[in-house]
C-alpha cells in the first residue's frame, strides 16, 4: 500500500501519518520529495487499515499495490483451473459449447432444441426455468416444472444441464436437477446468494454484471471460492452501452484481461452480449479467436414463438454452421472443440 | 406499438405481417411509404406479441409507444404520491433528510451519531446492519445485533430508522426493527427479493442500479408495487462513470426525468453518489435545487475509524452547516424542510 | 512517480530498474516488500521517462503522483482566476448568465431574442454562426453574416457576445466580432485549433468533450494557457449516457471536482447538457447550487421554427422565471448574479 | 417519420398537428388508439421538419424511421465498396494489415521498423508525423520531416504509407507524401477538416470517436463522401470505458453492425483499442474472426525508447507470430491475407 501525502505538507504531518501506520502494526517507508511525500506501507494485511489511512490529515490518497483477490488470483495459484461437468471438460485446452433456448417453455420445445444442439456438436444444454425479467408482466419461467423438463432433455440427449439460480430459497431444488449452476448478471453482487451457491458443491458459472469492473467480478468469484467451490467459470455477457444498434456491448477485451489475472476459465455469451441474431456468429468466432474457453449461445427452432429473447436466438442450421467455423478456428488457438470429441463418441 | 418494415419489402410481405397482427387479436394500421411500410398496432396488451412481431419476415424493428410501467407511471395515477414513515413526511412538499453512519459499528457510535443527526435537523436515521461489500474480506455488518442498536438509537432520538435488506431470508428480522426498508443498488434487479419486500407492508426505498436505465429502475419499482406496497421512494445514488476523481457519477438529471414519468417521490444519495466528503455538500444542495424530495447522507464523527466508507462521511459540523444551506434553498422550491419542523417540535 | 514491480521479481531485477532510473538522472527510493518492490522516483521532470520505465523488465506499472497540468492547476496558482469580458465579470463571486438562440438565423430573430435575454437579466448573448452539425445535411450556420448579426444584437442590447470557433482558418474573422470565443465539445481535443485560439488574445470558453476525463479537459485548457491566454472558462455540457430520456448526462459532479483541481472558473450548459426544455430549469438551479460560476442556456421565442435544437430552448418567459429562482438561490452560495447588477444599471 | 402524441390528447390537437404536417408539404397518416395517437409522415425529405414537429403542442416525440445517411448507407449502394491504395487492396475479400511505429522518431527507426513490417507480411506502413497528444508537453511529432522519413521508408520497402492529418492547413503537405490519409479519433467530428479531406482525392481512414455512436461515425463518413471521396475506410479503435485494466474498450460488435449498415470497409486498431501489448494479438485475431476487412497495429523494435505509446507496441517477432495466426484464420472467413500475396511477390 502507498500513502500519498498532499503537496507541501510538513515533515511533521508526514511523521504523524508514519506513527499511525506503525500503530496499526505496519512498517512505514517514507520517500520525501521536494514538495510531496509518499509513504510505502508493508507488513499490512486486510483492508481495514486502508480506510483509516485515507482519513488522516494531509493524506491525498492511498494506492493499493497488490490485487484484492486471493483465491481467484494467480498469485498463489498460477496454473489454469480445469474441471469437468458431468463428463464435459472446461479449461485451457478446450472450447466448450453450451446452447439451448433462452427459456424452457415446454417439454416438446426443450427436447427438440436439445437434440438440435446435440446434433450441431454442442456439449451442454442451457435453458432458463427461473427467469429474471425486467418487467413483472413478462414470462417468469416454469420453475421446478422447467427443471424437470431440462432433466428429461438431458436423458434424451446426454447433454449436461446448466440453468440459473435466482434465489437461495430455491437453490436446493435447482441442485436436484442441474449439472452446473448459473448466476445471472443482475445477481452478480447478490452476496448472500453467492455464499449459498459457494456451499452447494456444484460447478458454477458467474455472469459479469452488466457494468461491473473486472475487480468487482473477480471479487464476486472470490465470494464463491471463499464459500467452498473451486469450480467457477466466469461469463462475459456484454456491458451497458450507449449505442442503439446493440442491446449490450460484448466486451471481448475481458477475455485476455481475465486470463492474465485469474486461473479460472472464461466463457463468452454472444447472444445476450449483443442481443441480435445477426451479431451472434461473428462475435462467437471472435470470442474463440480471443482465447475464450467456452461459449453459451441461444438456439431456438421457432424464434418467433419464443417466450423470451427470440430476436437473439440462432436457428439450428445457423448453429450448426457456426460450429463448423469454430472447429476450423480452434486449432489455431491450440484448443480442441469438446463438441467434436463427444460427437465422435 | 409500431412495426417498422425493412426497406423495399413487398406489399405481400407487409400484408403477411398484418395478418399475423390480426391473428394475435390486435388491430393493424398500415402506412405505406415509397420504399418502407410502417404498421401501427392498437388494441394490444402485454408484451408477448412484441417478440413475435419482431421475428416476422421483413420486420426491421418494433417500437413501443406506451410506457411499460402501469402502477408506477402517471398514466393512471397523475397526482404525486405522499406518505409518512413513522411520522416523517415524504412527498412533493418536503425535503426529507436521512442521515447516519454507513455501518452500524457499536451502540455507542450509533447513538452518538444519531444524536448529531437529530441536532443538525435530520428526519430519519440511516445505518447498515447487513452490508453488501465488494470483497468477502471486508466488514459484513453486525446483522441482527446491528438492528437492535438502531432500535436503541431510535428510542434515544425519536428518529425513524431506515436500513438495508439483502436477503429474503432475513426480511422478517429486519421488519421487526426498521421503519423503512432499503434495497441496495446491487439488488435492484434481485426480483425475488423485490417481490418479498413488496409483500412486507413497510415503506421501501429502492436504490437505482449503478448502470440501470430509468425504465429498468421504474420496472423494479413496478415489481414492488405489483406485490402490494404503495409507499415506494426511489433513490438515485450515482452511475458507473469513467473518471478517477469520483467513485460514481451522481445523475441529478434523473430527478426531473423521474418526476415526469412517475408519481413516486425521489431521494438523492450524494455520499455514495460521489464517494468523497468534499463533494457531498455541493451535490446535496444541487439535489434539492433540482427538485428532489429527500436526501440521504452519511455522517460520522470519527470517519478515520469507520469500518466502511469513512472517506465519504460528513462530520456532524459539516452536516449541520449543510442543513443550514438547504433550509435557505428549500423555499425557492416550495418545499418545507421536514427537519426544521421536527427540530421545532 | 512510483514504479511498482511485479510480484516475486528478484532483487537483481529491481536493482536493474533502479540503475536505469538513475541513468535518467532521477533519484530512486526502493521499498522492498515480502514479495513485491516499489520504487519511488524523485527529481524527475517531464513524462518521457515514464514510458521508458513502464517498459522495463519486471515493471508492472508506473503510477504518477503529481498532476499533469501546471498552468491550469492550483499548485502554482492557488487563488481563483477572475476576469471580465467586455465589462461582464466571471469568477468566484458571481454567477454569470449567457443566453440566446442555438443558431443565429436572422437579424430579426437574433435581436428579438437578445432583447428578451437582456430583459430577463442575462449578462451575455450566445448564438452560433458556425455550427458543428452531426449531419452534413443539417443547417451549417450563416458564417460571417451570422457574426455581423451578433454584433448588431450587441449594439442594440449592450450584451457582449460569445460564439463558437470551429476552424483556425476562420478564427480571425470570429475575433473581429466576438467578445469571447467558444470551443465546442467536438473540438475539445482539436489541438491545432486550441493552440491558435490560445494566441488570439480573447477570453475563451472550453467545452468538455462529451466523454472526456477531467484530466483530458484540463490538459486541453493547458494547451490554451500554454499558448498565451489566461482567461479560460471551463464548460460542462453533458456526457454521453445510456438513457433514452436525456440526450446527454449533465455531470454536475464536475463542478466541485474541477474547482478543487484548478483556479479556472466553470460554467454549466444545461441546454445541451440535457437536451430537453423541461430539464433545463431544474439543472440550471442545481448548477448554481453546486457552486458553478456561470451558466449558458438556449432561449428562443419560436422554438418550433428554430433551425437547430428547438426542443431544448427556453421561452423568454421560462428564462425570466428561472432567473428569478436563481437570484433567490445565489446568496446562499455567496454569489452575486451579475445579471441583477446590470439590470439595475 | 412517426409523430407520437402524448396520452389523452384530443382529436383536435392531433388534427392541428396533421394540418401542420400537411403545411410542410408532407402526407399525414393518423392512427387513433384508445388514449394515444400516432401520425405517420411520408413524402418528407430532409430533417428541418423534424424539429418543428417535435415542438408542436401535444407531441411527445418524433421517431425517425429511415437512416440519416445516404451515400454511406446500403440503401442506394448495396454492394460492398472495394478500392486499392497504391496497389494494396481493401475490401470484402481481403484482410489488409497496416503496421508501424506510433510516431515517426527518426529515419533509422522508421526504416528499420518498416522492414520488419514488410518481413512479417504487412501491407502498409503506419506512422505519425503530426501527433495529437493529450498533454501539450508530450512529443508533438516531427511534422513535415516525419513525412519525408515515411516517404523514404516507402521507397525502401514498397509499403504504401498511411499517416494522420490534424489540420486543414497542413493537408496539402501531408498529401504530398501519404498514400492514405488518417483522421484521428479526436477529430472525427472536426467537420471543417472532414470537408477539406473529402476534397483531397486521397483514400481516407476515419477513426471512430472514442464515445461516438455508430450513427455519428457514419455521418462523419457521410461528410467525407459528400465532399467527393468514395474511398473511405472506417476504423474502430476502442471506446471510453470504466475499467482500469484497459485504456479503451475495443468494440468488436461494431464490425458486424457497421457491415450491415454501410458498404464501406472497416479496419480494427487493437493497439489503441486496448492500450497494452499483451492484449493486441488476442484482439487482432478476434477482429479478423468477427469479419473485419483490415487491421492496424503498432510495431516497435525498441518500445522502451518509443516517444509515444511504447506500452502497446508489438515487437517484430510478436508481429510475425500474430501474422501467422491470422493467415490460419483468414480462410475460414473467405478472406485472403493481402500480406501473403505481397510476401509471395
Amino acid at each position: 500500500m502507498l500513502v500519498i501525502m498532499e503537496l507541501d505538507r510538513t515533515r511533521e504531518e508526514a511523521e504523524a501519518v508514519i506513527n499511525q501506520i506503525e500503530d496499526l502494526g505496519y512498517k512505514a517507508h517514507p520517500i520525501y520529495g521536494d514538495r510531496q511525500t509518499v509513504i510505502g506501507v508493508t507488513s499490512n494485511t486486510g483492508t481495514v487499515g486502508e480506510g483509516k489511512l485515507r482519513q488522516m490529515k494531509g493524506v491525498e490518497k492511498v494506492v493499493r499495490v497488490s490485487q484484492p483477490f486471493k483465491l481467484v488470483g494467480r498469485e498463489f495459484h498460477p496454473e489454469n483451473t480445469r474441471f469437468n461437468v458431468s463428463g464435459v471438460e472446461i479449461g485451457p485446452d478446450t472450447f466448450t459449447v453450451m446452447a439451448g433456448p433462452c427459456s424452457v417453455e415446454s417439454e416438446d420445445q426443450t427436447v427438440r432444441i436439445a437434440k438440435a444442439v446435440k446434433a450441431g456438436g454442442g456439449d451442454m444444454l442451457r435453458g432458463g426455468a427461473y427467469k429474471p425479467r425486467t418487467s413483472p408482466y413478462s414470462f417468469q419461467g416454469l420453475g421446478e416444472d422447467g427443471l424437470k423438463i431440462l432433466a428429461t432433455a438431458r436423458e434424451e440427449t446426454g447433454l449436461p444441464v446448466i440453468t440459473e439460480v435466482m434465489d437461495a430459497r430455491t437453490l436446493d431444488t435447482v441442485c436436484k436437477y442441474a449439472d452446473m449452476l448459473q448466476i445471472g448478471t443482475r445477481n452478480m453482487q447478490n452476496y448472500d446468494l453467492l455464499k449459498e451457491i459457494g456451499k452447494a458443491g456444484k460447478p458454477v458459472m458467474l455472469k459479469r454484471g452488466y457494468a461491473s469492473t473486472i475487480d468487482e467480478w473477480l471479487l464476486a468469484a472470490e465470494y464463491i471460492m471463499d464459500a467452498g467451490t473451486k469450480e467457477v467459470l466466469l461469463c462475459e455477457r456484454g456491458l451497458r452501452g450507449f449505442d442503439k444498434y446493440t442491446r449490450n456491448t460484448l466486451d471481448l477485451n475481458a477475455v485476455p484481461v481475465v486470463q492474465k489475472l485469474t486461473h479460472l476459465p472464461i466463457l463468452v455469451d454472444p447472444s445476450h452480449g449483443t442481443g441480435y441474431t445477426y451479431l451472434v456468429a461473428p462475435m462467437a468466432r471472435a470470442a474463440l479467436a480471443a482465447g475464450a474457453n467456452a461459449m453459451m449461445v441461444e438456439v431456438h427452432d421457432k424464434p418467433e414463438e419464443a417466450l423470451s429473447d427470440g430476436q437473439q436466438a440462432l436457428l439450428p442450421t445457423q448453429f450448426a454452421e457456426l460450429m463448423q467455423q469454430l472447429r476450423a478456428i480452434a486449432p489455431v488457438l491450440g484448443k480442441k472443440m469438446a463438441g467434436v470429441k463427444s460427437a465422435a463418441a
